[in-house]
């Protein structure tokens, strides 16, 4: 089977593309389309809308799941696979050995998903090895996240001679398990939000490590920073800013090409 | 509504128990069960093999949503409650703002469960408000879990002056947001593998904090010690060992009677 980061790096360089096309379907945004029972054929729209200016794909499972829409993500990530981009399940999963296990099988076996993000708070020991277990697919870890509060824990200082803080401990974690997994499995989430902080996460763990940077359009992450922080590993998500567009098509060809801008 | 905490005194006193039964329907464990599509079935039989002697009843959504039995799961929550047991559902979901109220829902809307477990990596300020906005549904954050590696990142001091780590951290801002709240909405998970740092937390939040103690059992954790130091506003979790006991009914009333005699 093809990796994760072999499907992204070609959806990359066939569509010219660091955007991740987000899929969070709301309920309270779109009443008409649950009412509908339409969600996935209106998750399949967005996507063919960008199928041409994405580089992978990342629906946040929760909105499925708030509404009993299982059976339609399943169909909805078999169809942008279909459409040869990659997955991302945003799942933020955190849990450990034989639960971990059932949330691997969940992530990769259930939604078929290429990458899933975890959360890694349970520590790396025990909560990731079944997700490593599945050739080629990707765990992309929470590292610094985009919202507000994100500093909270993420931000607290751990060793006061280097000056180290938690995501940034939790980036030299990942990167080591990534390493140890031969590379390419082990990715970052960094939100746009903080360009800062995502260009000192590259310094630290190198060129090569996948970074998720969520947090552009609604979340006015700085573009321009990202993409000259984060490099060519990295995708860059938006998700309502195309979503709930006027006119998805161009909302997506238009983030593409504001992101190549500085590339 | 009766709120989470009004049920799980009403059932400790009741069945005299400070038990919660965890509900991980394993598929490599009982294969035959999942051929058989007789999951909901074994679960509810194991929730009255225990109705008299559980204070609460704990399924990880894990277990089920791996193999796709969600309407299971909501039956047997209702069934649990039916039974005069409140449900935590073991989620451990953490995610921001519009996504959490999506988890929000998920747990308290379709699950109907009077509680949740929930990370704290992303921070309380973007991520509480969408559970506690459910009146008197329990909002319960892992805080120093029981696996062996959870202090990678759980036990790094965050200050040098005071000597606190990052789950007393954890612990203290939850117990800031609980009072906030007005009390009995946010409890803590603290792992009954480690009663030292169980104890220590008791110290710091307070006798009324719900505590959630996972790890007896299969997991070995020190009953005598945890029991002792958790006090009254504490559920320990046993799943394994009454799941695939030989008899689950004997070791339901087995290990409630062993907490019992440390109370």
């Amino acid at each position: 089977m093809t990796s994760f980061m072999e499907k992204f790096r070609s959806a990359r360089s066939t569509n010219n593309s660091l955007l991740c096309l987000g899929l969070d379907p709301d309920r309270d945004r779109i009443p008409e389309i649950f009412e509908q029972m339409e969600v996935e054929k209106w998750c399949k729209n967005i996507i063919e809308s960008a199928v041409h200016v994405a580089s992978v794909v990342k629906p946040n499972v929760a909105f499925f799941s708030a509404n009993r829409l299982e059976n339609e993500l399943e169909r909805v990530i078999a169809y942008a696979q279909y459409c040869d981009l990659p997955v991302i399940l945003d799942a933020k999963r955190g849990d450990i050995g034989n639960t971990a296990r059932q949330y691997a099988r969940e992530a990769f076996e259930r939604y078929g998903a290429d990458a899933v993000t975890l959360n890694p708070y349970l520590g790396f020991e025990d909560c990731m090895e079944p997700y490593l277990e599945y050739d080629g697919r990707g765990l992309i870890i929470l590292c610094h996240t985009s919202n507000k509060g994100s500093g909270e824990f993420q931000e607290l200082m751990v060793d006061p001679t280097t000056g180290r803080l938690v995501y940034e401990r939790v980036a030299e974690v990942a990167a080591k398990w990534d390493e140890k997994a031969g590379g390419g499995r082990i990715g970052l989430v960094l939100g746009a939000t903080y360009p800062a902080e995502l260009a000192n996460i590259r310094r630290i763990v190198g060129p090569d490590v996948f970074i998720l940077a969520p947090g552009v359009g609604k979340q006015a992450g700085d573009v321009e920073a990202t993409v000259k922080a984060g490099g060519e590993n990295m995708a860059i998500n938006v998700s309502s800013g195309i979503n709930y567009a006027k006119n998805p098509f161009a909302a997506a060809q238009e983030f593409r090409d504001q992101f190549n801008l500085y590339r």
